[in-house]
């Protein structure tokens, strides 16, 4: 029940792509990533996945349509949903998803983190 | 999957001790809500809960010590432990919790609410 400052997390970690867990409860885990670039196409079958950015600014791809979200927005990935998260600029996103979430769900590439160091 | 941004949300009404969901999923709910004074001791039997303060400043009073909570950073309050949330100016927070966490857990005072409004 320790408080928990997230900017001093940020602050811990430099890799993009490379989410840190600050948190878990019930089951699930709040994640902190810096992202930049292109993400690859995936989905989580039984995953919804909450992303909150805190700096930057965040376009997430679906194949239909991008949705944009800055700093203090909210955007929730319903479970199935192929989306693709892409940053111009170093985007700091605080993400809330089950323990079971797979980075880039099934789809495995070069990026593809199987592990999250805890910060 | 349309972009929520967190201050419009907050505009939206003005009652304290009264949380708003603006966001389900994975059987979680995230709420918002605006507190000032001090909230009842209670306790979740089954429930973890995240506390993420937005603006002003969370005091979260245990039954052995005192924690204070700024903006930007997050508290989690495992299932079972005693907690009352204080603010001393109005203060924004952010909630994660499962969609069956009752507001006071088993203690019925005149400040709880038995429903949540969706905003």
């Amino acid at each position: 029940m320790k408080v928990i400052n997230i900017l001093e997390k940020y602050a811990a970690f430099e890799a993009q792509w490379s989410p840190r867990v600050i948190a878990e409860l019930n089951g699930q885990q709040v994640l902190l990533a810096k992202i930049q670039g292109e993400f690859v196409w995936h989905a989580h079958a039984e995953e919804d996945e909450l992303f909150h950015v805190v700096k930057g600014q965040l376009r997430m791809e679906f194949r239909d349509r991008i949705e944009v979200v800055n700093p203090g927005e909210i955007i929730v990935i319903p479970k199935g949903v192929e989306h693709r998260p892409c940053a111009d600029e170093e985007t700091w996103i605080l993400l809330f998803e089950p323990l079971s979430t797979k980075h880039t769900g099934e789809v495995v590439a070069e990026i593809t983190k199987s592990t999250y160091p805890r910060i």
